[in-house]
């Protein structure tokens, strides 16, 4: 934490609190960015830099009744990262802000969302490379928020854009989706019929960014992706916007447990949704079947007309994150 | 905004405020990381990457009735840029995350931080590469925060760590501090008292990294360097922990209209703390007077005794940051 700014939460400041901190993310090896003014990093290969932000904020993107701090962590780690899957590059570190407005003092909260962040720092062998620490104002006022800007290289000319997709080119999604919105209907459940260790409560507490699919399908010549943070079909208009294309889908492959309203609009599963030439469809499903990933599922096809967006015979809403949540 | 989550204020999601944010934000080209999932940037040269993030939380490190929406991105950009400038790299971009909970509904507020947010981007040069924007939560609840994540670079081997002070090295500050703090009383004072545009008010609403001043201490071989964010002493206290070294200040630099206290306890004067060999230091001035910046101060010299840690006769506290405002 290179220039740590406690505010008033006195607990937050101890050398002690600081020092859990770097053990915690550094694996015992203190992260460079968290001993001098900045970090110093080797850019491997000759690659350019991908870099993200993205935020998780209490009471907008999570609800601590719901999850705990660790699970807040993970979910802002993954989340960033699946924008680097998105663009078929590999991670090379993260940054990582955090605002702990309603600290215990002992520095519970903070602690506890950076073991998550540790968690999923180590399964994605992302290192934590940089971090600052605030804490809340005077009247306790302000809600948690987690801010990770994640960097990461891909071969030179290599990164898939949104904005690639071609008509005629093949549409496909890396797996089912609604899983975590469903996992976050059946935690909402009133009187303890909400089993928090599902598998679908596990997806919203704990999504994993598809960062293998995403350099598989780089490497099959996928021309245009997006992952599905806010719906998928949000994120699927986004790419066809983004392109200058329309879409007709003719399936939607749900997660077991999930509604076809919660596959549609249902925010962070972060599936990938992949555009490819229809001559590389073969190759990519070879690649994938190589890696040992999961088959991925076509679900539709690329057209000329911008405002050509539906699945079946019905227009496709912008249905997404904000309406699910609603 | 690659995933803008706006949660329940509907003024901020409006694709026009976030055409607004990209036109600010871009000079009228459109920021790469405000297109795709992220952003994809060339490092030039052999150079190492230099990263860093912080944050500035309304409550905490500002207060909205004492600077602007876009006094606050002016000031996130260039707390961050500082810690570059105390390595001596130079910005290549920069990512800002925004929470903004108490939005007007037509992103004024947003607007305003982003307008700041360029400002200080123009005046360093430094792109801004990637952004996200969220809403506050339902009840309203939530501090303004912004993070904003700097990358930079420097030629391999040169940036200049906290940890190399040794002995008999003399110590040299930028400039005068205490400035920021100044400015910050003046606008606290009663009754008008408060010129808003006074030198010290600017200070404190629009501070400057100090970016050539730390890349010509780099090249003049500065092996130590830290910025004054928190505080001139506690700044230098934790460059002397870095280096297992004492210090012995005989004279602090005051800013016009400031105290003693504010010029060792102000936080955000970003002069730079720079610990330079003795048989450099005609080499720095020199190079200080050739780039037209400001000819540093002398200060002191480091003691080999890490318990040493003097102004004149006196034990000098760790006077910082929460001592000068709380």
């Amino acid at each position: 934490m290179g220039s740590p700014k406690p505010g008033r939460t006195p607990g937050l400041v101890e050398d002690q609190t600081l020092q859990r901190i770097r053990r915690t993310l550094g694996n015992g090896i203190e992260p460079p960015g968290l001993r001098d003014d900045a970090a110093v990093l080797d850019v491997p290969g000759d690659g350019p830099l991908v870099v993200s932000v993205d935020s998780v904020v209490e009471g907008v993107h999570v609800d601590l009744g719901l999850c705990s701090p660790a699970d807040v962590g993970w979910k802002a780690l993954m989340g960033a990262l699946s924008d680097l899957a998105a663009m078929g590059a590999r991670p090379l570190g993260a940054l990582v802000a955090l605002c702990v407005p309603e600290s215990t003092g002992d520095g519970a909260v903070t602690l506890g969302v950076m073991e998550g962040v540790a968690e999923a720092s180590r399964e994605t062998a992302c290192p934590i490379v940089g971090g600052d620490v605030s804490g809340g104002d005077v009247s306790g006022r302000g809600a948690l928020m987690v801010a990770v800007t994640v960097l990461g290289t891909v071969e030179r000319g290599t990164a898939v854009p949104r904005h690639g997709a071609r008509p005629g080119d093949v549409i496909f999604v890396t797996g089912p989706c609604g899983a975590s919105a469903a996992g976050l209907r059946e935690l909402r459940l009133p009187g303890g019929d909400a089993p928090g260790d599902s598998s679908l409560a596990a997806a919203y507490r704990r999504p994993r960014a598809r960062l293998a699919d995403g350099d598989t399908a780089r490497l099959a010549g996928a021309r245009a992706m997006i992952d599905v943070s806010d719906g998928l079909a949000l994120d699927l208009h986004r790419l066809a916007d983004a392109s200058g294309v329309g879409f007709a889908l003719d399936a939607v492959p749900v997660a077991e447990g999930a509604t076809l309203e919660e596959a549609l609009g249902g925010g962070e599963d972060y599936e990938l949704v992949v555009v490819i030439d229809p001559g590389d469809v073969e190759g990519y499903r070879e690649r994938c079947a190589a890696a040992g990933l999961r088959v991925p599922s076509t679900i539709g096809v690329v057209r000329t007309d911008p405002a050509e967006r539906r699945l079946g015979g019905q227009e496709l809403d912008r249905l997404g994150w904000q309406h699910a949540l609603g």
